[in-house]
C-alpha cells in the first residue's frame, strides 16, 4: 500500500514579508527529505496549489508569487491539483485519487489550509500523518488580542489535530516508519 | 432570506466531568436566546447530534449521555441531524438543506466540531456567523505540553476562523443585526 504525500500551498507567496514571523525554518528541507523518499519509492505525490479567487491575494493565479517554491515544487510528470478552498478536499478530486491510501500531509500554513485539509481527511476516514516539522505558520493575535508566537499557533493547531483527525509525527519518524502505515482510519475519541 | 441556526453537539455528554475545565458558563443561556428568536421568527433550526462510532464514547448512540441537553434541545417538529464526523457537513445532507441561506453556528466544542463545521461551511461558500459566547470549550495542553486554559483554546480557535471562514460575533450582536445578513460568502484573504 503506497502512502500518498500531500504538499499544501508551498508557493512563492508564502515567503512574502507581509505574513510576519514564521517558525520551522527547516520545514522546506524536511519537505525535500520527504520528496526524495517518495520519488525514490515512486509513491504518489500531490502538489496542492492554492488558486485564490480574491483580487488582492498573492496566491491569485497570474500573480508572480503564485508559482511553486522551486526547492519543493513539482518535477515534470508529478501531479498538481489547484484548489480554491482552504481544505484540499473541498474543491478538487483528491479524495477519489487517494481512496484507500494512507497519507502524509505537510506544507502551509499549519492552522489554515494544512489544518482544514487534515480535518477533512480525518472526517472522510483517511489515515493521516501530519509532518509537524515540514509545516509552518506565522505569529498572530488570538481573539482576545494576545500576541501568539508562530510556535504557539503551530502547537495549538497540532494539539487540536493529533489523535482526533491524524497522528502528528516528525519527518524523521515518518521516514523511519512509513512502510508500516495502514490505510485504516485513526481512532477517534 | 431566513438565516439558519446550526447548533452543534449540545448533548448531555458534554457536561461530563472528564472533559475538564470549561469556559463560557453562559453559553447555554445564549443558545436559548438564539433559539427564542429563531422560534418566534419561524426561521430554520438544525440540531446537530453527534452519533459517535467509537465504542467508549459518551456520544455513542445508546449511551445515556447521548441525549440532547434539555435546556437547548429540540422541540417537537424541529430538525435533528445525526452526524458521525466532526464537521456537520461531511456526514449529513446539511449543505443541501441550507443552500443559499446565511447561517449562525453555536455549540460545542469550539476547537473541534464547531471549528470543523465552520471551516467546511466557509469553504463551501456559505456566509457563516459564529456565536462566540454561545459556544464553549475546555482547557488542554498544546503540542509542546503547555497547559492552555479553555479561554486560550477558545480564543485561538476563533482567531483561526474569523475573517477566513466566518464572522465571529456575540449573541447580542447577532440578535441585533440578524435581519441584515446576506447569503453571500465572506471575503477570504
Amino acid at each position: 500500500m503506497s502512502p500518498a504525500l500531500i504538499l499544501i500551498d508551498l508557493q512563492l507567496a508564502i515567503d512574502d514579508v507581509s505574513w510576519g514571523q514564521r517558525n520551522n525554518l527547516d520545514a522546506e528541507s524536511n519537505v525535500c527529505r520527504l520528496l526524495q523518499r517518495w520519488r525514490s519509492e515512486q509513491w504518489p505525490i500531490f502538489h496542492i496549489r492554492h488558486d485564490s479567487r480574491e483580487p488582492g491575494s498573492l496566491y491569485r493565479p497570474g500573480q508572480p508569487l503564485h508559482a511553486f517554491k522551486p526547492e519543493t515544487g513539482p518535477l515534470p510528470g508529478e501531479t498538481v491539483l489547484g484548489k480554491t478552498t482552504c481544505s484540499a478536499f473541498l474543491s478538487t478530486d483528491l479524495a477519489d485519487r487517494v481512496r484507500g491510501l494512507p497519507m502524509v500531509v505537510a506544507g502551509v500554513i499549519t492552522n489554515n489550509s494544512v489544518e482544514s485539509t487534515v480535518r477533512s481527511a480525518g472526517d472522510l476516514g483517511f489515515a493521516v500523518i501530519l509532518a509537524h516539522d515540514a509545516s509552518f505558520t506565522f505569529a498572530r493575535r488570538d481573539w482576545f488580542g494576545v500576541e501568539r508566537t508562530a510556535d504557539e499557533v503551530h502547537a495549538m493547531s497540532l494539539s487540536n489535530l493529533d489523535g482526533e483527525y491524524c497522528r502528528v509525527l516528525s519527518t524523521s519518524e515518518i521516514l523511519c516508519d512509513v512502510e508500516t502505515y495502514s490505510p485504516s482510519s485513526p481512532s477517534r475519541p
